[in-house]
């Protein structure tokens, strides 16, 4: 049993740093001003329950910063076929940097270089919170610290194979804060057990473009791609919902 | 002006670890029992010389850590014709994770998974010493600690576009240790002050298997894959000799 429901990590209103369970509701886009239980620890050594709460001022990235973010690219069967690409039999395994990582409601700043062909896709996030080597299938959960909402930020001017990527994914997708999670680390449980099993949908300014489930795709919208000032909000059941704003610089 | 030409890291006779200049010599394989100026510092916060000289008892990798490990691939016209690869319009760009970084004279641990089709490739490795941002070209040499010697060791069973990598490079070359580098990191000027003009060689087992230029490369043997117990070195002019054994898991 996890020592929390919803990980979160806020600014409290004395400005201090603080870890907390949000406890037994998806963590909404109205989390400020609510509370939370404060916990002590880390990702690294484990955290502990206190017996105080603290005010959520500001919420921030549930990670500090990470050593690498491990992508598992065209896993989902009909988006395969809806872009006419084939089925893949092993999965494209890429990687961002740890400056991609970024946190909810934190503006995307995005180089001119990036505009032209801006795209964001929701993905039901795994975080690693134990080391580990040669982990046997049986016992990768020991691993497994939570699950949160990760938005895939990608310029794809960089990402088609006549351009400047040679065709290799991870150079579109590793530009500063192009990897933004939160808005909590959900437990195994409070996502209901079976992540294979979670629904989840994308909005850009409050449109729905997108609803998926990790047992396959459900439906896509022709999505075009993002615009300075776009809002884009990407929501997984039991977590809640990841919201950030793109700044074109 | 650098504050080194050869900078080390190594053990001294008391076991403490100590930053080092080796001065006006390439890095040679009889590098133990020699001495280095003592350096105080650190990559992050720049290095003073010191009037102390230290014994190196043990050669360490020159970075003790990395964020990242950024690659270039296929830029060599030779290399990409011998292989009937189009030569590319734009370099293709992947990345090995922190954890993949090792050192000089470290056996490479390869796991049974990766031991089919194990392949190295001697490169030139730029050491980014100051972080930065949107850096213009003409300002890149001010972010460049210097060069050192780098080995792509990669296991390319999972590098096929058919295979595990999905047509990803990353993944195939991401394993612990796949990254050594060493045996220091050269200064621009001790490299002789253009990392266009540079050759180097790598031999496996004291045979020469590829000579290179970094204006191209220059000839290639059919190299064939590496086996349990090949010593792999790459010499880079100016900088030395990069050694590894591989030992299968």
């Amino acid at each position: 049993m996890a020592v929390f429901q919803r990980l979160i990590r806020f600014e409290d209103e004395d400005g201090q740093v603080q870890w907390g369970d949000f406890g037994s509701e998806e963590v909404g886009r109205d989390v400020e001003g609510k509370t939370a239980h404060i916990l002590n620890g880390s990702v690294e050594d484990g955290f502990k329950k206190t017996d105080r709460q603290g005010k959520i001022k500001k919420l921030l990235s549930p990670l500090p910063h990470t050593p690498i973010v491990l992508c598992v690219g065209l896993n989902y069967k009909q988006h395969a076929e809806e872009g006419n690409l084939a089925v893949p039999t092993y999965p494209a395994i890429f990687m961002k940097p740890p400056t991609a990582l970024s946190g909810p409601n934190t503006p995307i700043s995005i180089h001119p270089d990036c505009q032209s062909q801006l795209d964001y896709e929701g993905e039901l996030t795994i975080v690693i919170g134990k080391t580990g080597k040669n982990i046997q299938a049986a016992a990768y959960a020991d691993h497994v610290l939570g699950y949160t909402v990760g938005n895939d930020v990608s310029a794809r001017n960089f990402q088609l194979p006549a351009s400047a990527s040679g065709g290799q994914f991870g150079y579109a997708k590793s530009f500063d804060g192009f990897a933004p999670i939160g808005p909590c680390i959900a437990s195994q449980e409070a996502i209901g057990g079976d992540p294979n099993k979670i629904r989840y949908w994308t909005k850009v300014n409050g449109e729905k473009r997108q609803e998926t489930g990790t047992d396959d795709m459900i439906w896509t919208d022709p999505k075009g791609f993002v615009k300075d000032g776009d809002e884009v909000e990407i929501y997984v059941e039991g977590i809640g919902s990841l919201v950030n704003t793109i700044k074109f610089e």
